[in-house]
Order: structure tokens, then sequence, then C-alpha cells
């Protein structure tokens, strides 16, 4: 079978074996804002020689904005749940072969409001076959981070921080990014910014730091990249409870290597996980449903 | 006199009649950055005909990046302190003008981290002048939002929210900028916002709220900005204590109707002041200092 994962500026395609061991994989730059609507072309493109029946994809392709559009499921959901609520395009959407898209999920807080994943479900469909089903703390780091609690082999809830778009955004266009200069990752500079988030105060004032600190000589202009690194992650780790037991995260590298020694900074440990949790997880969801011979 | 607000990004003119009302003003966009050292030549064209002998200025104009670098004072500091350190021009920098520059202020919190202001402390000069001299609570919104507590006369402390720049880049660059769409403000949906900062939860998990509740339907395309200004300023007022009395302050219109209306709503009376406390500021500083006949 061929998982696909589509999300709003990216798209990464997998090629899996009958045992769901991951064969051959591409990726482009090629999300569903730059597929402007010719879905079926852009995939073809992208798994050309690829030519398996089963087709199953993930991501914003599934959203208002993609493909078809697919309900949320809600949380607390298990495989079986998710599995049940994949979508069918119809049989001449994509030459013939049975192309299946996985519902995003939505988690309600304690005061009600809500919460969404498109994507990110599959890597926790991947993980549910890997973890023990007692209550497991998972972080997703990217653009918009995941905090997950899964529990009874199922994803209990979640909540979404902004860590990674706003990082972008403060580095890009803020009067800090100006004072930035490139450089070495500094691990200082970022365990710095770890413990400044854990300070008194809110997120609006710790960002000032960095033009405090750097005006005061206390970080040099490439410090101040990696301290508002370590800034932000450390706020998107302030409510994890110091109860959480490992943390399991799936990400790239780069920043699951940001985010085990943000943990260890807290006194947490961290189980690094590999990115391809994703296809895993479309293989059990397509076996679940019985798509798979 | 001529009082001089000269920021990273604008430049105001005061010319003041001897017992310190404002008869004239004018602003411009030329800047610190704008001036690209020119400072001379910027300023003689925006007093044109204005003959005062005596011109005092603050902002950016006193940094490392301005005419000259005026070094910080520490607080706590009153008008004696900071007029004591004021600093003049070069007789020959200005036509033989008498310049000062007004020294920017520095900060420091129960650890030892340092804030710094430079510009806002002209119109903290002026709410001194207006303030009965106990302890009172100022906050002075903008790009750099500063929250100031005055007590004894003097300004004893203050801590800077990045509130508005967030908000601009949130607007313009992000994700969520770009399911906004323009509108009438909306006094519910910004009410909504402070409401939101309250609850449990860091700034950059509430900033989702932005796109979990447009994708619901709770908010309208339109209420998105509202809400977010709201949820912003919620946050930059989350740690104001309960009994903080009667707020204090200093801005341009728009924002003072934004912050009165998040204050009333976090229990809060609210009083408005001229934004020409800064002019009336940089008179004080010049009296105090026995510049003025």
């Amino acid at each position: 079978m061929i998982a696909v994962d589509w999300g709003s500026t990216s798209l990464r395609v997998f090629r899996l074996d009958a045992s769901g061991h991951v064969r051959e994989q591409r990726r482009s730059a090629r999300g569903i804002h730059a597929a402007d609507g010719r879905f079926a072309d852009v995939l073809r493109a992208e798994i050309d020689g690829w030519d398996d029946p089963l087709i199953v994809m993930a991501g914003m392709v599934g959203s208002r904005q993609g493909w078809v559009e697919v309900p949320y499921v809600d949380c607390p959901a298990g495989l079986a749940g998710i599995a049940s609520a994949l979508q069918r395009l119809p049989a001449d959407a994509f030459a013939g072969r049975e192309v299946w898209i996985v519902p995003g999920l939505r988690s309600r807080d304690d005061s009600g409001a809500c919460d969404v994943m498109r994507g990110e479900e599959t890597q926790l469909c991947g993980l549910l076959g890997e973890l023990a089903p007692q209550r497991q703390t998972v972080c997703l780091p990217g653009t918009h981070s995941k905090r997950v609690t899964l529990a009874d082999g199922r994803i209990e809830r979640f909540a979404t921080a902004m860590t990674g778009e706003l990082f972008e955004l403060l580095c890009s266009h803020s009067v800090l990014g100006r004072l930035m200069r490139p450089g070495e990752h500094d691990a200082d500079a970022f365990a710095q910014g770890v413990a400044h988030a854990a300070r008194a105060g809110d997120l609006l004032q710790h960002l000032f730091a960095v033009r405090t600190l750097g005006l005061f000589d206390a970080l040099r202009p490439e410090q101040l990249r990696p301290f508002l690194s370590g800034l932000l992650i450390g706020h998107e780790l302030n409510d994890l409870p110091a109860d959480a037991g490992r943390v399991h995260l799936v990400g790239a590298a780069s920043l699951l290597a940001a985010y085990t020694a943000a943990l260890a900074l807290r006194g947490h440990a961290a189980q690094a996980h590999s990115e391809l949790a994703s296809a895993h997880g479309c293989h059990a969801l397509a076996r679940q449903a019985g798509l798979l011979a």
C-alpha cells in the first residue's frame, strides 16, 4: 500500500510492503495550497511508478481546503474508531485505485474548548502499536506542536501550541529577529531560554528578554536565536505535569534533539520515535479497516 | 522650548510655551532608522520655523543607534534623578542651539533581570506631575507595552510586554492572519479574547483558539482579529494584581479604548491621559534641570 501525509505546505509519500515496512519514500513541497485543487495530478506525479492499489492519505488533504472534507472524530479515539471513519474517494477519483482519507481528530478541554489535528493522528496510531496501553504522554513538535495523552490504547486528549510558527515569525519579522546573527547551535543559550520560561510572568514579557539580554551583553547576537528557541519550547512544556513520566517524541531530528534537551532540563526523560510512525499508523488503520488482504 | 519624541519609526515634535502648554505639534515617519545618521538635517526640517533655543529629546535618539548614546538611569528614578542625567549635545551639533537628550530607564525584577525603556519615561515624568505621590499603576500600551509602578513620586519599576508587536506579526504573517477578514470592531469578540486569556494554559496554546473558534463557527472571520486583540491584551493584564486600583493609561486613542475595555472586564477602573504627557514630561525635566529661565 501507499501512505500519504499531505499537509498545507508539504507532501510525503511512503510505499509499504505487506508487513508494513516502509520500502521507499519521497517528499515534495507540493502541499495542498500548491496543489491548487489538482490533487489527482499532483499525487499521480508524486507516486509515479508505484502501482499499489491501496492508498491511505492523512493531513490537510482531508480538510475543507483539501480533496474532500472528512469530518473530525472526537477524542478519546482509538484505532477502531478512527478506522471506521476513514472516507473513501469515489472509485473514479484516481484511476480506479482505492483511495481513503483518514479523519482528523477533535479534542475538548475541561471547559469545552475544542482543539484539532489533521495528519498527526497517523503518527499517534503508529505509536499506539508500539507503546504499552497505559497512560503515555506524547509531544509532536512542529509548526503547531501537539501535546497528547494516550490512555487505554486510545488518543485521550491533546492540545496545540503554536511554538514553531511563533519562532519563525519572531526570527523572520520581529525586532528580535533583527538583533540576531546566525551561529552554531548554542546549548547554553538554549538552556538559559528554557530556564527563563519557568520564571514568573507571561510569554509576552519573557520575549522582551531576547532584547534586554542582548542589550546588556548577557547574550551575544548569535545566541539570541537558540535562547528564543529554548524560551518558546520551555513555555510549551511549562504545564507538563511533574509525574508525566517518559515523554514520547515524534518529529524531525533537529526538533527531537531540542525537545529532548529541554525535557532533560525540566527533569523528564524522553524517547524519540521514527518519523515513519505516520506511515505505520496508516498501515495499522488500513489493517484495522480490513483494507489489506 | 521644543520637546522631541524620536523613536525607531516615528518622530514627533512639540512646541511649548513658557508655562508648559503645547502650542503646536507635528509628526512624521522619519524615525531614527529613516534618519540614517543625518539627525541634524532631519530635525531641522521637522522644526522648520520654530526658533526656540532649547530642545529636549527623548526616545531611541539616545540609543546606541541614535544621535548619541545616553546611558540608562536605574529605577527607582524620579524627576530629579532623570533630570541630572540629561545629556547635552556639543554646542556645534545643532547650530548653537541647546539640545539635550533624556536618558532611558532600566528596571530590574526580583531575579535581577533587566528591562528597559527609551521615550516612555517622558510620559511618566509628565504623569508624575499630575498624580498623587502614592503608589500608582500605569500602562503604556503600544508595540512594546510598558507596565509601570509609580511610588513616592518616582518610577519604581516596570516590565515590557511585546503585545502590539506580536499582534501585528500574527495578523500579517501567521496562519491565523490568513483566516481573518476585515470588519468593524467587535466588542463581544474582543471580550471573548480577554476572557480566554484568563484560562489555564500558555499563550502558545491560547493562540490556536483563533483557529479552532473560526473552524467551528464560534467566531466569524471578521471577529478573529478583535478576539486576538483581546486575547493578547488579556495576557498582558493577567498578572495585574487585584488591588492595583485605578490604572492610568497613556497612548493612542484606539489603544486606550481597547485597554479601558479589557481592564473593565477584569474589574479595574482606568483613567486615560493625554498623549501630550510626553511633552509635559520634557518640560518638567527641563524645569527640574534649571534649563528654563
